[in-house]
């Protein structure tokens, strides 16, 4: 049942396919089978009913499985789902993930002053980046795809925002949640600020729904044509994305519903940019990313769309 | 419920996001609601089990609805599904589709001489290339996307495939099954001399099985790094895949098993280039496409694999 990987030669074709299989890896019936359970089962699919169904906790690393309640990932997804792709749910989390690019599609959070409160026995330091063995070895990043390039791992689910337990927080070390993001002046920069902002919005409204992924925008070059082009790292080719977005929706304590999205460009940006610098219409970000992003709100229901009043 | 959608001003990113909403598109809650149909639901993912399951067959175009018997798809998935997002049926072919991209992610046919048999009612002539409908209009390719460029409106799964009635042969015009291809010397060249040769192959033997699909394929440039690159074309931006590929499963009359993947550039190809000088091991197109494709066939069960006997 086993085969070794060969690397192709494709005489006619100068391109970078050999690269991607460097490494002899074989096929893992196993590997495949754990991932056989990390989509969901919906009985229709953008009507998500999710009442009838008990999700399975994907756990990596060799760690048990477990099933945590469905309402959980009801109370993420309130507000609509926005693809359907190789879906996984963690504790305090749900993403999908691109097999092709070898990072998520998305992930979706729900903040709230309860669950970003601290458990101090909870430290950062005890957690490790590492593989998403729930994931075919075939489309895994893995630490070392990082090494020798400069990017960090970028979480897209904030480690900081899964404070509530040891797990919750280990789960976003999944090297599915990174993505590649220059260090200086984005991850540790611009980016950060942008989820310590989400945090504190968090900390002072009733619940904050958060959904974010990479994009590979498309670029005029001087052809007069239009392409996307991006960065693979390492011998998995893992997708380095021209830009991430960041959606959310607040609730605030009287029940009325805000909406931002960000759009933020994966490179070095200037300190103290304010932040609403990077709004884009929602519209855009869902016809790029190609997912549908809070569709379950009516848009007249919110009453602020990136800081203009409705 | 509808608003306008409007073109983002990122003042600090010069890329071609702006060009994507070119056009003034509404949010269609009701063609949403149609493709909400558009995926299958699965009890479970990779353990693919049709046998409970009616498959509402998608028609686009404003054509009623029907309901074929799930073991067509099931025939045609006999060995395996590549991948899990947006599925849809047709009556004699499957397809994942790529919102991203706005191309399939991939296709699968099954082929028999008797469903290859030609219903001599059936007209190519009345065939029109037509947009999908059940595909969100955000992420829908449309006929004007294709003009003004070098492109054809590439079949994925072949026209002459599907001459079983005029519907099936409809269902192949729909541009959710075409992606951007080269004319001269690709689609009108040797991607179509593979298709004939896969039909050959068909009407000589028990079953073929076909999965065809486009691909991105990174490239070593000068500056020492990996990159994706690829065009897009029109309001939509389709993307033009770098490669296609195609993948056969060959049962004999005798039940024996032999396995044919291909992998080919979109561009012009010297004509009389023998079609095994594209042969590309399996690993390969699965590795960079993202997809697993015949994982239900383990792979010692194959008599020959591209064209070698093991």
């Amino acid at each position: 049942m086993f085969r070794k990987c060969m690397i192709p030669i494709i005489s006619s074709v100068s391109l970078g396919i050999g690269a991607l299989v460097g490494a002899k890896l074989e096929r893992c019936k196993q590997s495949l089978n754990v991932e056989g359970k990390s989509l969901l089962a919906f009985p229709s699919v953008l009507a998500v009913k999710l009442d009838d169904v008990t999700t399975p906790v994907q756990e990596a690393g060799g760690r048990p499985s477990s099933v945590i309640p469905v309402n959980r990932s009801q109370e993420i997804m309130r507000f609509g789902f926005p693809g359907f792709d190789q879906v996984r749910t963690f504790d305090n989390y749900v993403m999908s993930y691109d097999r092709r690019n070898r990072n998520a599609h998305w992930v979706f959070e729900h903040l709230t002053p309860q669950n970003l409160a601290y458990d101090e026995s909870v430290h950062r330091g005890n957690s490790e980046f590492r593989e998403d063995t729930s994931i075919h070895q075939y489309f895994r990043s893995t630490n070392y795809d990082y090494r020798r390039t400069r990017y960090d791992r970028g979480h897209l689910a904030a480690a900081q925002n899964h404070r509530m337990s040891q797990n919750a927080l280990d789960q976003t070390f999944f090297l599915s949640n990174t993505s590649p993001q220059v260090g200086e002046g984005f991850n540790r920069g611009l980016w950060n600020d942008l989820e310590k902002y989400v945090r504190a919005v968090a900390r002072n409204n009733k619940n904050v729904y958060v959904c974010t992924g990479p994009m590979y925008l498309p670029r005029l070059e001087s052809d007069g044509k239009v392409y996307v082009k991006y960065e693979v790292i390492g011998a998995n080719q893992v997708a380095v994305p021209t830009h991430f977005f960041k959606v959310i929706v607040i609730e605030n304590l009287n029940g009325q519903f805000e909406l931002q999205s960000y759009l933020l460009p994966n490179q070095m940006l200037p300190v103290d940019t304010p932040l609403k610098k990077y709004f884009c219409h929602l519209d855009s970000i869902e016809r790029s990313a190609g997912l549908l992003l809070f569709d379950k709100i009516p848009r007249n229901m919110f009453r602020k769309i990136n800081g203009v009043k409705q």
